[in-house]
């Protein structure tokens, strides 16, 4: 078993990477909804809520857990792999940067997630403790997951908002561009056809199902189980979108 | 001691009323930022958040109770009448329906809020109770308050989506538009603009503050306390730009 988990139900789109790679692989998969989203809260609030999801993902026998939320990833991933030395924890944020690392030619990499995620300065960090010679230019664009939210994937005035968080970023001439937000990769026609052919848009999910499948982890055979803190219409509406299958989505109660 | 209380912190656009109109009552205000928005949420955890909070104001000697923020007023309202029948609890949803009636003279009010606020159809039944004569044109308009929190309030942007959510109420030809979420007074400027000059846009603070006022309870002197459930500083900037003053936000960690 995986546990896979995230503010909402974003994660669900490395979910569909995860399963692309590992077809054989069972999740169980936490969306943190009634208490999304993690992009404007403080690290302290965000430490609490991941390790109570992980407490519940360990105790449905996942010893493997992906960090499928870029503002947990960046302000409670490397506390998680502390607190919890038993289990293999992974996360998006270092994905993301070595996805980024591999892919940027002219070693200009640019990378858009929310305020806390921004704030967090994590993938300058990530990126340049791998290769210090890259240059990271970073954008928060709080807008985009709400927009996503309400399905406003592919409106004119998303575009036009999407100009005004990009531009900065398409003045540095960067070569890559990596989506630091799980929610993002539902707006990237958008988001490559703002930034022009030139800059490789890319996201933390494919090279996350590359890294579990490297490590040749015995998985457990099981049914896959998706858990919701608070179960809307909306959401599941939501889901459906993104792993286009009929999934089944439970509410846990106990956050 | 009033108790007044919301998802986040746009309720104070409430507690500003009120201050107008009784400037000597103490205020213990609860901004739930740990767990905002509520907009999207379930009613059944709506009303858990909703009871806590009233909980732990109580705790704090709060008699009144004011539910500043629209969705909790529409899904736990009444809810929390019955649980607490010791408190008098106001809510924002039934003093903005009564001050529409007030206000329409063509009796055509428009009324917008958040996904959870409209889906209720609370406005519809708390309007035509009043008056049934009354024609109300709901619009559900859930990116307005992410625009409010990220400041982009007076953004070109801000007034391109404000068209697309108002075409229709603007078809409707309705005199009195109710801003039925306590971020929308923020985008007061932005919404009246869209709607024009012959539709008077109300918000249901000052009609709150009215009714504190008629009720001449006999409120203990204090301190006024402003919490939220998470600080940070994104939301002590907001806080201040709402209250015009330099209030003391404390972090409260119950919830």
């Amino acid at each position: 078993m995986i546990g896979v988990f995230d503010s909402g139900v974003g994660g669900l789109t490395v979910v569909k990477e995860i399963k692309k790679i590992l077809p054989d692989v069972s999740i169980i998969y936490v969306g943190d909804t009634a208490r999304l989203p993690y992009g404007n809260k403080s690290r302290e609030t965000i430490r609490k809520y991941s390790s109570e999801i992980v407490d519940f993902l360990k105790d449905r026998d996942c010893k493997t857990i992906v960090v499928a939320c870029n503002t947990a990833s960046a302000l409670a991933g490397d506390y998680l792999r502390e607190k919890y030395p038993d289990l293999k924890i992974y996360d998006v944020v270092s994905s993301g940067a070595e996805a980024a690392v591999e892919t940027t030619k002219k070693k200009k990499v640019g990378v858009i997630g929310t305020t806390a995620t921004i704030n967090s300065n994590i993938y300058n960090k990530k990126i340049s403790d791998i290769n210090s010679e890259i240059e990271v230019s970073v954008q928060a664009c709080p807008l985009f997951a709400p927009l996503v939210e309400e399905n406003w994937t592919n409106r004119p005035e998303t575009k036009k908002i999407a100009r005004v968080y990009l531009k900065d970023l398409k003045l540095k001439k960067i070569d890559t561009l990596l989506l630091g937000c799980t929610h993002y990769p539902l707006l990237e026609k958008t988001i490559s056809g703002v930034m022009g052919k030139r800059t490789k848009v890319i996201a933390s999910g494919e090279k996350m199902a590359e890294k579990l499948k490297n490590e040749k982890i015995n998985f457990t055979r099981g049914e896959d189980q998706y858990f919701v803190s608070d179960l809307t219409e909306h959401f599941e509406k939501l889901a459906k979108k993104i792993l286009g299958e009929n999934i089944k989505i439970k509410k846990c109660t106990m956050f």
